[in-house]
């Protein structure tokens, strides 16, 4: 493996932009990945059936039981090598019946009825929905997954706080006590990729709930986590410290939180809240998985996949539908143009990534008592869009070796070979407890993600928010990685 | 120029991946314009008022006309240095009122009563649609721009061509004689730019009427020249040769063009078409023209633009609404960091790309005879998508000094810099009658592509289709290039 790379760096380097003979081969092979995909691409309407039919699959729920099962048939209707499904415990969150956020304020009352479009670049889509309505307003919201429910309705006046310093000098100042408090840091706009502005503000929603507790507040509403300025909430997991009260969460609109925060003078605003979500005990589940023997090194995987669970808003379908279904569709891909695999390729679909990462952990744990040795594992799990590279979780030798691939990729626009985190799903295979898969190389899928969290954990994230030949470019590419990963690792 | 050009060659092969002083500068010069158009931007606001105030922008229509003074009030009223309407004749078509396509087939009705979802992979959208309806289906479809009408009712049976030969084949038998003409050659899926595609099927809609009348065609159908199978004609426009008999055209949309394949061979099938469009005398418009005055080179141009029309589908918001928000959007970015430029920047929204380019006629006579010598000029005609690069029209030795700016603009993920065509309304400053500008650089921004035929002249056209950060981006990556442009020419 390290001999060839370093071959090819060397060559690369010599000849740039041509390409070597081995390249030249890999280059015709390729070509013929994408062709299958963008002309015969399974993908897109298998996405489809998985989103019209089976909608969100939260963790537990029975709708993501029936879409696993779903999953299987699917994949055994392909007739790859071994089609399984792997068990493993999931928690139970369960939103319930009752879901209300409100809100009275004199003062939004007479900025409802002041409202005019000429006010400049703020979006006031929440204002021109309510301007005409009664005094009491319901506002777009949804609990946070894992919130517990507000035994009744919580009812109290709001408290802004804009960042964590805020959120200390307010605290320590006994401002928050009693509080509804909204966390109101906003993405940073200026991050040109929305992961990284996501990471920057996703604070508030994992650990908002307990940060707040910490100064007496009753309850927290997070600004939800997108670029979008809009109407709809956008849950996502929190976690509870144990030592500390648990109040409720809840995501608000962004044009809410806009909303709110405008009107955060009034002294008479008060927020109520009604939430009847709770835990139920744990329940088995299952990853699905499908497997191509390797002919060289069968006992050797490459892995790859996406998450199946999803949030019960919206379909799941960019979150992480689409990921799935890249990793299905790769499979298959080689499969159709008559690959034989040197190692064994595994796609798999991981359960319960966004509540738990239960099924990545049965995952690995499996591995490790099986002693499935994994040289490689790639995960997809940032939307469906145009796929522009891949994040490496790898010493940097190892990185530069993986970028002489590069103009086998930029015919079709890959271009992004990044030092990086893989994933949550594949993260335990290598930096668990176990040591077996210590030195394997992870990856990550990089398509572009402008309008990634405008769908993210939303309402919105349905099938008609995936493009086809988006969707069929990223299982092309992860194809054609899968292909160059198989051809030169275990070369030495 | 040459010599800085060939300086930061070399020294950027020498310290690649660094950057040299100069370019730190830019760097620095470059975040801020991308920070202001990511968290201020204007280009999306303006596109909404554009788009929701004024709708579709079609040559010689009256909503063209008061779109156009919007156009100016709204450059006057950001205080760019000068405003100006630029008169030009425009061709005026009209659609007229009645547009009408139907088909009649005994096939088609067993087809539907037949029709189940299992079908596999091909897009059934309109059977779906129709298998509960009578026997005759109005189909979705719509006149090319310039047809001329039917005069009355046309019927016949159809003919179906999948390519030139095919159709050189059975005119030459006499078999398209009394026939409707659906001309079905698809994209070809495998080109990863979807302009690849676009330009290998777009014969069919420009020139296919004549093909077919050539051998008695009565009327012609063209596939929509889209990568989506839906439900959506897409009109554009279409040519006809004086000495032949000129037939009427229409887009059907793919699902239609789809199924209409699948029963070519009913010879029971009737199509009927009624068109009452028509093509009244010329009427004068204006380009939109907005300038900051250069500090040292005042008489030399760098000129940026979109064309201000669009077809009547739709809102002409990516085609190409979005281009000429990226033009006003860049020269605003640099006004407001308080740039002063050193040759004048000038932003230009031309009118009546779609049909006749007048308006870029109009540009360019008045450039030569002005004595308006353009150093530069950047079109924006290819959607508001997450910019990807540039298309470049000059000698191999320009674009590879441009491509030494590549590490300036690869933190905005800007990676390509391509040979190739600038576009419509910029190529007759450089490759028209007057020589004054024949050795001007010609710069196309490339938005990433793979979205854009869903909605290239057709009804999905509309704002809620364009993103907010890929507009603002596409902005930022113009404002970019404009700046290393004005810092770079003319330092010889």
């Amino acid at each position: 493996m390290k001999i060839q790379w370093f071959s090819w760096l060397i060559t690369g380097a010599l000849i740039f932009p041509g390409l070597n003979a081995q390249q030249a081969s890999d280059s015709l092979f390729i070509r013929r990945i994408f062709d299958e995909a963008l002309v015969n691409g399974h993908a897109y309407k298998k996405l489809e059936e998985l989103c019209k039919g089976y909608g969100s699959r939260l963790s537990g729920s029975d709708q993501a039981e029936r879409a696993v099962f779903w999953a299987g048939n699917m994949l055994r209707s392909y007739g790859f090598d071994t089609v399984m499904l792997q068990p493993c415990m999931v928690p139970r969150w369960q939103r319930g019946g009752t879901e209300l956020l409100k809100v009275s304020s004199p003062l939004l009352n007479k900025r409802l009825r002041q409202f005019n479009d000429t006010a400049g670049w703020a979006c006031e889509a929440l204002e021109e929905r309510y301007r005409k309505q009664a005094s009491w307003y319901t506002l777009p919201a949804c609990a946070l997954g894992g919130s517990v429910g507000s035994n009744g309705i919580i009812s109290g006046r709001m408290c802004v706080v804009n960042s964590q310093t805020e959120l200390q000098t307010l605290g320590k100042a006994g401002k928050l006590k009693g509080c509804l408090v909204l966390f109101n840091e906003p993405f940073d706009e200026t991050k040109i990729s929305t992961f990284s502005a996501y990471g920057g503000c996703v604070y508030q929603r994992v650990n908002g709930a307990s940060m707040a507790a910490r100064y007496g507040a009753l309850a927290v509403l997070v600004r939800s986590m997108s670029n979008s300025c809009d109407l709809h909430p956008h849950t996502g997991v929190m976690h509870y410290v144990d030592s500390l009260p648990k109040i409720p969460a809840m995501a608000v609109a962004t044009s809410v939180a806009n909303t709110l925060a405008a009107v955060a003078n009034d002294r008479d605003l008060v927020l109520t809240m009604h939430l009847d979500c709770q835990t139920l005990p744990d329940r088995q589940s299952h990853n699905a998985i499908a497997e191509q023997r390797g002919a060289i090194f069968p006992q050797r995987y490459i892995a790859f996949g996406g998450h199946f669970d999803s949030w019960d808003q919206g379909e799941g379908a960019h979150d992480d539908g689409a990921g799935c279904m890249h990793a299905f569709e790769a499979l298959r891909l080689l499969k159709a143009l008559g690959y034989t695999p040197r190692h064994t390729l595994r796609c798999v679909f991981w359960m319960n990534e966004e509540n738990g990462a239960r099924g990545a952990a049965a995952y690995a744990d499996h591995a490790a008592v099986a002693g499935e040795f994994h040289v490689a594992a790639i995960e997809s799990d940032r939307g469906g869009f145009t796929p522009r590279g891949f994040s490496i979780d790898a010493e940097d030798a190892r990185i530069d070796s993986i970028k002489t691939w590069a103009p086998l990729l930029a015919p079709y626009g890959i271009h992004l070979f990044e030092k990086g985190g893989a994933g949550v799903d594949v993260a335990p295979l290598k930096h668990g407890p176990s040591s077996i898969n210590r030195g394997m190389l992870q990856m990550g899928l990089i398509p572009d993600s402008q309008r990634y969290f405008d769908y993210h954990h939303a309402e919105t994230d349905v099938f008609e928010s995936v493009n086809r030949r988006e969707l069929h470019l990223g299982a092309a590419t992860l194809a054609a990685m899968i292909y160059l990963l198989d051809q030169s690792l275990d070369r030495d």
